[in-house]
Parts: structure tokens; C-alpha cells; sequence
């Protein structure tokens, strides 16, 4: 079951494509679908630029720039930003930018914007709290939450927001650590050296530290975190309006959504005190302006080589589309069942048909024959230079082979692995919880650095967290979707499959999701406490149904894990690397990495775009929202907006989109000016911006954000929340509110 | 809503692929999917050699033929045949065979096996008859059927039966009439003359006339029928042992299912004698066997170009299967409502289920690397052959080049054409009355030679049959599929679209939906009859809703049929008609024509295959049924079976599989012996038969059919079917029961 949810790309993506699902120091086991970085050659700006090309109307191609680029903020294009742009920023500057903003331990980002701990971010990046601080009498959700005085301030039982604090090149220990190692002893050296590395980093359970692999194993950096584990709601709009136009119009523009939130970090029991935060502009952005957008994008496949690419583009892709569309159908019919059938299962539906929009659109730029054949030209253009230097190309020698075979050797079991390993054929709270106290029982008997990555040290405070998570867990939609995932797991190991055999020849799928899930005492906390501070005595004895069914696929799970590590991941890692260092050797650090959660800086501008012969201005507004709402949902404004229609400014900005590069995760990131003031939020990319998986287009992909005068102008008129517009306008700039 | 299903391939089809929704000769406005034969080049029955010459273990491949074809009965390989297999067929057995086989109307097949109008087919064709012959006191389909005399068959209210009488070669007239012509004029002379030919041919009611498109356009052929519109439910076992294994057996082999039903056509309210019928082998096939079997195969896309390939496997295919995959999530979750629901929406859940299986399969060939590379060298090779010939050069110039423009073209408004004309954005069965009403209406007025293809006088009969069909429609459901594909018609058009905003801005898809089923009076047959009769005025003049959604889109809707019929369509066919007459020059009719819904006739041998290095023995039996009945739905055995069990031959063989060459439409074909005696009844081919729409494995593709044995031993020892038994004894060769 999927946990975060992301406006922008969101989770669920090409699930099991690449890699393994467990992000490196990111344990999903159950609900991620997230492929481990690996690597390539694809000298990506190019492509970019190739794709700038194309012709675009006069107008907007004279404002047209290529702001193309995460950035990393340690190594940051200021020259280039200053060539493009005319604004070189300081060294301050970045080091401000990188301690206000903030990373949502789920998937998305935020940033701090007072001193007090005040966190922005989007409502669709809150909405698992809200729905869960909701109950059948009070529905957040519906009614939305603001809180009137400190001790209103609710707690949300999941949430942790962390501040990066600093980065440290680790490259060359970890190359050394792996030097002349292949295979399994690659794999093994490698997890044992992060391992270690965080496991020093992490002195107590407020730093989080992980080495994070960078241009797909050219360079490993070593992030710390300052963790903020209780995180309370402060005010959140209603769902109707934080996504009105619902799947319609998600990744459209114009948009009309309020999709904000406000949390705060509290440090033990008081609001933290957030010394470094964004000041906020109540003008916000105009036409033009130069802004930038700090977060903290999950992944992109940039750099990934052809073969990979292909793998993606014919296998990977189109089946978790298939397995996303037959799951909206499931769900969406499940919530006309009733008002608490589609209370407990909306933010669930959001996130399959999100990701099911973003599949598509990704998928179909993998499938534009100009993009790929671009791709494939940039991959040819680099083993030419290669080829050119001895050296590099003796280095590099059979490296993009390898990971082709490595490919080929994925397919051979990659259903299996997603199904059993990546747990896709489990799709259930219930089923991760089981899982994860199992492996913590196992795991924790392990020296450190030969655990799964996920149950190291280092990943104490996480998986704790996890598996004591408080949240409340609905029976009915449980057993609906593990009976789908039963189903898929029959569907796609075939009747005869020895596990399937086992596990479904008496009770078929929904006759073993109904007794486990009923019979399960795993939603009880207490339970779970116990069978954690138990250990695997307490696990071993204990007859859950829940966590009998995790025990017999568990075998065969981590069967396929370890085949996928060290004959699919740590060839594709160790030649990714050769091919990484070719690309520094040729390119140096002119180009940034992959997208790997970590925090980014991307420039652009605000700007429209062209669309089927139109001219689609870069603003929308109030007044507009208000004639589009048809009072049928997704396109029915809430009670509060109906009625604060007469005093609003109809023709003031609603949202706005611009040039930065963005991608699932940016989701809640500020974009601020060059005073870095806060002048809106990312909540979106327009459908252009989907392809940025794999190639950025200059010409028509844009983030899309709520507008800073937009929230104070609907924090004050519609909701009356003077406590969160007098905290924001305390922490204004001079010329403030 | 579509009507019609099919075990093998299905209606639900690469829609809107390449062509017209409108197979010529059957109307299917809203619910059919069927692309329009168009054309190619590719010599195929190479492709299949090609494919062939892979490896496979050396017992297997000894008994190896490559048995690809789809033959026509007047153009059959007797000689081919002799030589692989030592049986040369005699004009009278081929005439035999032609006049015992029969054409169920919604697109199945079948065969005639008594002198007193006997006819067998599967049970899944005759499964809608016996769903509507059903209420919620009795449902045939969990409860089977059994007419212990003649009163008791129960007459289907839909079901048509069709006799092919007689073939005769109209291709000179027809290539004459457009000789000369090309886009518009081109289509609209085709379809005049067609509608000509036809009509001249059509004397009455008993009578049907189809002018086919061979070759894609090489040859056209009159088929004139003799119909059988009276048709009656006879006998039909349990749905849980007709489809035991469901989905996740569905195109697998070994099997277990008796799909098998009995009907009877009547003529004048008596028994019709049909003194052409299969005799019966109660032995039935062998190992080894030569085998044939005769049917209807719907479509096979052999003959594409690449172009068109490349639409269907990166556009049509993977679009469609989404849209299957999420309506089976619909339909899953709908059907657990009740028992009301489960009983009504099975056949639909059955039909899209069967789909989304069969194009999966399909889709994968296409991304075979090594299919898609043969492809492209048969055309290659064509390509070389033509240009080796001045005359042929000159004669398809630019003729491939024009297809991939007409592809092109078609993808700038495929989705609008899809949704539109081809009605996916309104899955409604009152819709597709309403649309039929209304369109009867307006094309009878005009001359006949101008209407729609669907609406000439040679169709009348049809179109009045399926205006005026008792058929009992369920609001809910309407209302259910209604909503969702008015939900997709929003979502791939999208919410500014003129349309949509115009039919949903104020409603939504749900309200639209509910409002216009709900208030519709077309469920009532007399209503339909007074529109159908009183004709355009009284359909102008008619208030009711769902007449008036009809009314909303039709422009849009007739004004994408001529864009696509003058600028795909007719394009398409010309140079495709172009492309045959140079393999004619070149092969002859040494190849066989692309399946499109007309008899053929294909030979091969009941033979195993290999599988994941395991040898699959060629038949199942009854024991090994009981063993995998699990007693949870899909493996669950009717009772019947269970109280028979002592009795039952166990070992005896229960479904068989044949290297026959078939596909969709060929459910219900009898598989034949040499001496043209019933073995068998295809239902469902392998997993790897799904690629033979676009190419034949010899090597592993099989046809899969219910045992000419097992049909006895059920209708004996557990249905008690005296009657029918009786009948096919009587009926049986010398060597009889």
C-alpha cells in the first residue's frame, strides 16, 4: 500500500524497473516502487538542448532559455545562472536556501517560513495526516483544519521533516572499499562501507544520515540531517479546493487549486526554533521574474543507458500502468460504496490515479521517436569520445554491455521480484507491518553492515517509527486490496506457481485476505510494541495470520532480493560508475546528477508556453476558479469560497507556472526570488513536464505553484487564519504586509 | 457495452486501430471495436517459417508441421496438405464441410451436428442468450440448462445463425467501379457498388449478402447466407464448469472446461432440417490426429505494414488496454455488490477480461524484438521483389509511403474518432439504441448508395433485428458503465473540449449518466418499435434523453466517420489494393487472405508443445479436474459434477490441444477428422497462440477445444441430456455410440 502521496510524479512509479524497491536509506518494503538509481552516459543538457530546437512562435522563444538542471547546492551553476539570468548568487545565499527549506520524510518537500518552526508544503503532501487525524464525526478532509490557539495543533502520527544540515564527499572511500570487487562482493563491500559511514554519522536519533550515491556511483556524498519527529497540523483547506479539478485537470494549466498546508516542527513539546527560514513576499511573483525552486526531486532516469530506456519504456512501464488503471477501477468503485468507504480510500485513489496520469505522460515521451533517438544518439556520442581517449576507453571497456545483460537477466525474474520482493502482490498495511517486525526480528541479529540496507543502525529511528506508526488501519479496505493484489500475484506467477499454489489453492484471494487481515492483531500498537521490544523470540511464537503470510513468502522474498543485488544492481552500479567517471573525465561537473531525493536548486522564469496554436499565460486567477466551479466535484468550490466570494480580489494570481525543472518530490517546495523570499509553492508540472523524467523540454514543461499573494489573500478573506498570516507576515520582508 | 463474446481474441479489439468501428457487413455502432481490413504487404506464411526455425527439443520438433493458414474453402492448398500431412480432401468434402459449419451473428462459430437444425458451439457464445433467458429466480448460467423436450427450448433473443450458401468472385465489378478514383470519391464508389452488389443479392429476410474484402482489398468475394433467425437454448451446462479456472486459466493450457452448448434453429416454429451436418466421433482425436477446423475467424492483422504495426503496438494497443484494465477494476468491484450484480454484469466482466487477456498477449509479440525485425524484412523483401519488377514498381509507387501518411494522419484525430463515432466515451447499450434509432432514421431517407454501410437495404434485417431486440437492459449497470466512459470521454478530450463542456460542465459524468438512463424510455421495446416505425419524424420529434445525448454528438461524431473513412480509410484500402495485386503477381494465392469473419478452413494435428523445458501432454482429463477443484470460484466444480464423480471415466480425456491455426471468432468451431466426424469444439487457443494476429507459431501456439468423449460422458453420466445424446448418436457415422 502506498504510503506518500506526490502531486508531481508521485511514488508509484515504474515500479521495479531498475532496481530494487528499498530506496537506500529510504525502507518502503512493501509500498515502494521506487528503482535504486544505477546509471549511464547520456549527456543529458545535450538532449535538452537538441529538443530546444524545434520551432516555437516568436514571442515566447525570445524569452525561451535553457533552464534545464537540479542542481546541487554544493556544486551550483552560478556562472551559468548569472550568463542566463544576470544574478550570481552568494555563497550565503545557497547556505540559506539550503537551511530553510525542508525534506517530508514521506516523498515530499517543504520549507521553513518562520522562526518558529512554521513549515509550508502542499496539502496533497499533508493529506495522510489530515485523513488520519480525521474520523467518521470530523473530516479534515472535507472540512479542512485550522487551528485557533497552539494547543489546537494536532499532532500527526507519521510525519518527520528534516533540515540537511551538511554535505561531505565520501567518494573515495567508497570506491576504495569496492575496488576490484564484482558481483555479490561488490554489492556486499558497498553496503557495508555506507553502512559504516552512517553508521558513524548517526550519533542519536535527532541526525539522519545517508550516503547518497550521485551520478549513478560517480560520487557519493554523505547527508546529514537534522530530524524533527513531531509535526503537528497548523491549517489545511478543504480538499476541494486544494485539488479542485480533481484527476481532470491534475498535471493541466491553468490550474485553480490552494494546495498548501502548514505544519510545525515542535522540539520536545514547544515549537522549534527555526533560526533559518524563508521570509515571505506578499506581491509574489511576476511576469518574467527570475525564481527559483528548492526541493527535493525523487528520481529521474536522465542519465540511464538505451537498453535501460528500453527495458522501461516496452516492460517496466506499460505493466505498472496496467496494474495502476485496473487499481483506480477497483477503488473508484469501492468509495460509491458509501461516505466512509470514500473518506478512508481517497487519498489511496489519489495517489494510483496520479501516478497512472504521470505513467502516461512519461511514458509516452519514452515513446516519441525524436526523443529516443536523441537518447540514442547522445549514448553513440559519448562512446565515441570515449573511444577517442585510450584511457577512458579501456576504463569503460564493456561496460554498457554489462549492464545491458544485467538487463536481460532482470527479466528473466523481475515479476517475481516485484511481486513476492517488492511485495506488489501484497498490497496491505497490515502485510508491511508483518513484514517489517519480521525482518526487524531477523536483521537486528546480524552484524551491522550485513543487514538489509534499510535495518542498519543508522535506520534505527526510521523503522521504529515505521513500525509503531499509531496510524489506524480500515479492515474493509485492507481486505479489498489485498484480494486485488492476491489476484495479480495468481494472475501474473500463474495458477500452478508453487507459492501461488500454496498460499491460494484453498481460500483463493479473497478468502485469505478476509481471514488474515480480519484475524491480524497487527493494527493494534500494543501488539506491534511488543513483538518489537520482543525480539524474534516474540515474533517466532506469535501466530498472527498477518505475519504467517509474511513468513511463507519471506524466504522466497529475500531469495530475489539477493539475486537482484548482486547479479542485476551491483553489475549495473559498478559499470554505471566506469561509466560515470568517463562522463566527469569528459564533462567534469558541468552537468548535474540524477535525481535522487536530495535536495536541488533549479532557476527559471515565469513564463506561458504555446499549446495546439494557443498563447496559455502563465497566470490564473481567482475570478476564473470561480467560473469554472460547476458545483459538481472535482469542480465544486467549497462553502468558505462561495462565501467569501464578494470580498475577494477576483483578478489577483491563483497559481502560476515557470520554467524550473521539477519532478516528483518537488511537490511543497517554495519558489522564491532572488531575495530568496517566499513567492509561492510547487504543488504541479503541466503535461509537458512528465516527460522530465528522461529529457527536460525547455520549450513547454513548467512547475506549476500556488501563488504567496494567493495564500494571503485566502488565509485572510476565506479562512480567517489570522494566527498563520500574522506568523507569515512577522517573518516578511521590510516592505511586508 | 459490447455484446458479443469471444473465448479466442474477443470482440473488444485493438480499438479504433486502423479503421472504421463498422465491420462492413455488421453494424456494431457503440459497442464494436473491430478496425476495418485494411491492407499490407507482408508474404506472412514466410515470417512463420522464419519463426520456426528456432530451436525446440528434438521429439517435439519432429512431429513438427508448419500448419499456418487460414484457408479459404474455395481456394484450399489440397496439394500443401497432401504433401504435410497425406490427405487430399475431395471438392465434396470441402462442400460438405462449407454447408455443416455455421456463423453465429454476434460473432462466433459453430456447426451443425443433427439433421433436425442441431447446433453445437461454446458455451461462452451462447452465453448472453442464456444470461437473458435468465431473471434472479432462475439463472440458467449458474444453474445450466437442460430442455427435456421441444417445448422447453427456449428461443434466444438475439441469436442469429447464418449458413454459408455460395462464393462468388465480384472483384473485377468492384475494382472497376473505383478504378481511377481516389479519397473521397474512391470510398463513396466502393461503397456504392458494394452496397449494389448486395442488394441485388439480398431477395428476403432468409437472405444475407456480404460483398468481402480479401487480401485487403486483392479480392472482393459475395457471400450469401442462408439465415436462421429463430434460434433456441437447447442445452448448456453450469458457467463454473463451462469456464472452471476463469481468468486465470483463461488462454492456458492444460484445461478443464466443458465449453460446450447446444442450440436449434427453427424455421416457420418447427425443428429446421438441415440435411448438411457434422456426423459424430464418439472417440474423438488422438494423438497425432490430422485435424481441421472450420470457422469464422474474425481478424487477423497479417498482412499490415509496418507502419501499421508500429500504431497498434505503440499507440491503439497500449491505450485500449488500459481503458480494459481499469473497466475491470469496475467491474470486479461492482459484481461484489450482490447477487443481482454478480449475475448481471458477468458476461460484460467475462468480456473485457477476455480481452484485456488476449491483447496482452498480442501487444507482447509485437514487442518481440525478433517478430518486429522479421516484419520489417518481409516488407523489406516485398519492397526488393517489387522494385525487381518495372511493370509492379510503377504499379505500387508510393503505395506504402501513402499508408504510413494515412496512419500519421489518422493519430492527429484517432482519440476524437474512438470516443466519438466509435462510441467508447458512451458504454451504454440504450445509447447504442438511441444512435441506431437515429441514424435509421436519417440514412433511410437518403438513396442507397449513400447511407452509411451499416444502414443499406441488404442490412435491414439486421439493423431491424438489433433495433427491435428484446433484450432486458439493467439501469444500474448502464448507469455504471455510462459514467465511467463518460468519465474517460472528459479525461482523454479533456474538460475544456467543446464537447465535453458542453454534455458535462453542469452534471458531471455521474449525474449526466444517471439522468439520462434513468429517464430514458428506450428500455421498453414497444417505444423503440413506434420510433422505428414512425421514423424521422417521430424520432425528431421524440423528448427522451438518451435519444438527445445521441442527437448532442451526432455531428461530431458522422463528420469524424467522413474524415477518417476520405482520409484513412479509403487511402488505406486503395494502396493496400495496390500493394495484393503485386503479391498476387508475385505469390498467388499460394498465401492465404487475412481473417475477416468468413469461413475458413485450417488443418493441423493434435500435438503437445514445450513449455519452460517441461513437455505439455496435448490432452487433460476428468480426473485431474477434480483434483484442482479447489471448491473457491473459478476452481469450484458444480455439483453436478461432484454427485457424478463415482460414475465418471476419470482417466478419459476431457480438453485437447491441435496446431490448428485460429483466432477470435473461431469459438464454437468444430474440430473435424479426416472423414469430416466431430472430435471436438475449439474454445480458447494458448497463451501463445494470442500473437497470431499478426504471426503463426508453429512451434507453440495451440487451439484448444473440449473433447468429441467428454461432451458424451457429460451429456451421459452427469447432465442426463437423453435428448441430445440421442441426437447426436443417431447422428453419428457407422462406427456409432
Amino acid at each position: 500500500m502506498t504510503r506518500p502521496v506526490f502531486r508531481i510524479i508521485g511514488t508509484i512509479v515504474a515500479a521495479g524497473a531498475l532496481g530494487s524497491c528499498v530506496h537506500p536509506r529510504e525502507p518502503k518494503p512493501a509500498a515502494c516502487n521506487q528503482p535504486r538509481p544505477v546509471a549511464s552516459a547520456t549527456p543529458h543538457v545535450q538532449v535538452a538542448a537538441k529538443y530546444a530546437e524545434a520551432e516555437t512562435p516568436a514571442p515566447l522563444s525570445d524569452a525561451l532559455k535553457n533552464d534545464e538542471g537540479m542542481w546541487l547546492l554544493n556544486d551550483f551553476p552560478s556562472q551559468r545562472l548569472e550568463q542566463l539570468h544576470g544574478f550570481r548568487p552568494s555563497e550565503e545565499w545557497l547556505r540559506h536556501v539550503q537551511l530553510s527549506s525542508a525534506r517530508l520524510a514521506g516523498g515530499c518537500s517543504g520549507s521553513f517560513v518562520s522562526l518558529h518552526g512554521l513549515v509550508m508544503t502542499n496539502h496533497h503532501c499533508a493529506s495522510r495526516c489530515i485523513e488520519q487525524l480525521s474520523s467518521t464525526r470530523r473530516d479534515y478532509m472535507k472540512l479542512g483544519f485550522n487551528a485557533q490557539a497552539e494547543q489546537q495543533e494536532a499532532k500527526c502520527p507519521e510525519m518527520e521533516i528534516d533540515q540537511l544540515q551538511s554535505i561531505v564527499d565520501v567518494t573515495e572511500r567508497v570506491h576504495q572499499a569496492t575496488a576490484g570487487r564484482s558481483g555479490a562482493a561488490f554489492h556486499d563491500a558497498l553496503k557495508a562501507e555506507q553502512a559504516s559511514i552512517e553508521t558513524e554519522c548517526t550519533k542519536n536519533e535527532e541526525v539522519r544520515c545517508d550516503v547518497v550515491s550521485l551520478y549513478r556511483g560517480g560520487r557519493y556524498h554523505l547527508y546529514k540531517y537534522q530530524r524533527f519527529q513531531d509535526v503537528r497540523l497548523v491549517f489545511a483547506p478543504e480538499f476541494a479546493t486544494a485539488f479542485f479539478g480533481g484527476d481532470p485537470d491534475n498535471f493541466m494549466f491553468p490550474r485553480y487549486d490552494l494546495d498548501v498546508a502548514f505544519l510545525r516542527v515542535y522540539d520536545r513539546g514547544k515549537p522549534a526554533t527555526t533560526s533559518e527560514y524563508f521570509r515571505w513576499s506578499p506581491a509574489g511573483a511576476a511576469m518574467g521574474d527570475l525564481t527559483f525552486v528548492a526541493g527535493h526531486p525523487w528520481r529521474t532516469s536522465r542519465e540511464l543507458t538505451v537498453a535501460q530506456l528500453i527495458a522501461l519504456r516496452d516492460h517496466a512501464l506499460p505493466e505498472r500502468l496496467l496494474h495502476l488503471a485496473e487499481a483506480r477501477g477497483i477503488l473508484t468503485e469501492y468509495r460509491r460504496k458509501g461516505a466512509e468507504q470514500q473518506r478512508t480510500a481517497s487519498s489511496l485513489l489519489f495517489g494510483v490515479e496520479n501516478s497512472l496520469k504521470a505513467l502516461r505522460g512519461r511514458l509516452a515521451v519514452l515513446r516519441e521517436p525524436d526523443v529516443f533517438a536523441a537518447k540514442v544518439a547522445a549514448e553513440r556520442e559519448l562512446r565515441t569520445r570515449v573511444d577517442g581517449n585510450p584511457q577512458l576507453k579501456a576504463l569503460t571497456a564493456g561496460a554498457l554491455a554489462s549492464i545491458e545483460q544485467a538487463q536481460s537477466r532482470f527479466e528473466t525474474f523481475r515479476t517475481e521480484y516485484r511481486m513476492l520482493e517488492q511485495a506488489q502482490g501484497f498490497w496491505s498495511e497490515l502485510f508491511e507491518h508483518a513484514r517489517r517486525l519480521l525482518r526487524i526480528a531477523d536483521e537486528s541479529k546480524k552484524p551491522n553492515a550485513e543487514r538489509l540496507r534499510e535495518y542498519t543502525d543508522a535506520q534505527r529511528a526510521v523503522y521504529t517509527k515505521q513500525a509503531l506508526s499509531p496510524s489506524v488501519i480500515h479492515d474493509e479496505l485492507e481486505i479489498l486490496t489485498l484480494t486485488y493484489s492476491l489476484t495479480k500475484l495468481r494472475e501474473e506467477l500463474g495458477v500452478d506457481n508453487e507459492i501461488v499454489a500454496r498460499l491460494l489453492a484453498k481460500e483463493g484471494p479473497a478468502g485469505l485476505a478476509r481471514r488474515v487481515v480480519l484475524g491480524s492483531r497487527l493494527k493494534d500498537i500494543r501488539f506491534r510494541k511488543a513483538l518489537f521490544e520482543g525480539g524474534k523470540a516474540a515474533v517466532d511464537t506469535a501466530t498472527d495470520p498477518m505475519l504467517a503470510l509474511a513468513r511463507q513468502v519471506d524466504s522466497s522474498a529475500r531469495a530475489l532480493r539477493k539475486e537482484y543485488e548482486e547479479t542485476v544492481e551491483a553489475v549495473t552500479t559498478k559499470n554505471s560508475e566506469l561509466i560515470a567517471q568517463a562522463r566527469f573525465a569528459l564533462f567534469g561537473t558541468s552537468l548535474y546528477p540524477d535525481a535522487t531525493a536530495t535536495l536541488r536548486l533549479s532557476f527559471g522564469q515565469v513564463l506561458g508556453y504555446e499549446e495546439l496554436g494557443k498563447s496559455i499565460a502563465p497566470f490564473s486567477t481567482f475570478g476564473r476558479a470561480f467560473e469554472r466551479a460547476t458545483g459538481i466535484e472535482p469542480f465544486a468550490l467549497p462553502k468558505s469560497w462561495l462565501d467569501a466570494k464578494p470580498k475577494l480580489a477576483l483578478s489577483s494570481p491563483l497559481n502560476f507556472c515557470t520554467t524550473n525543472d521539477i519532478i516528483g518530490g518537488n511537490s511543497g517546495s517554495p519558489v522564491i526570488d532572488r531575495a530568496a523570499n517566499v513567492v509561492g509553492v510547487v504543488f504541479d508540472g503541466n503535461i509537458y513536464s512528465l516527460g522530465g523524467d528522461y529529457v527536460y523540454d525547455p520549450i513547454r514543461s513548467r512547475a506549476v505553484a500556488v501563488h504567496s499573494a494567493a495564500i494571503v489573500e485566502a488565509l485572510d478573506k476565506i479562512y480567517r487564519a489570522r494566527r498563520v498570516l500574522d506568523e507569515l507576515r512577522s517573518s516578511g520582508p521590510a516592505t511586508g504586509l
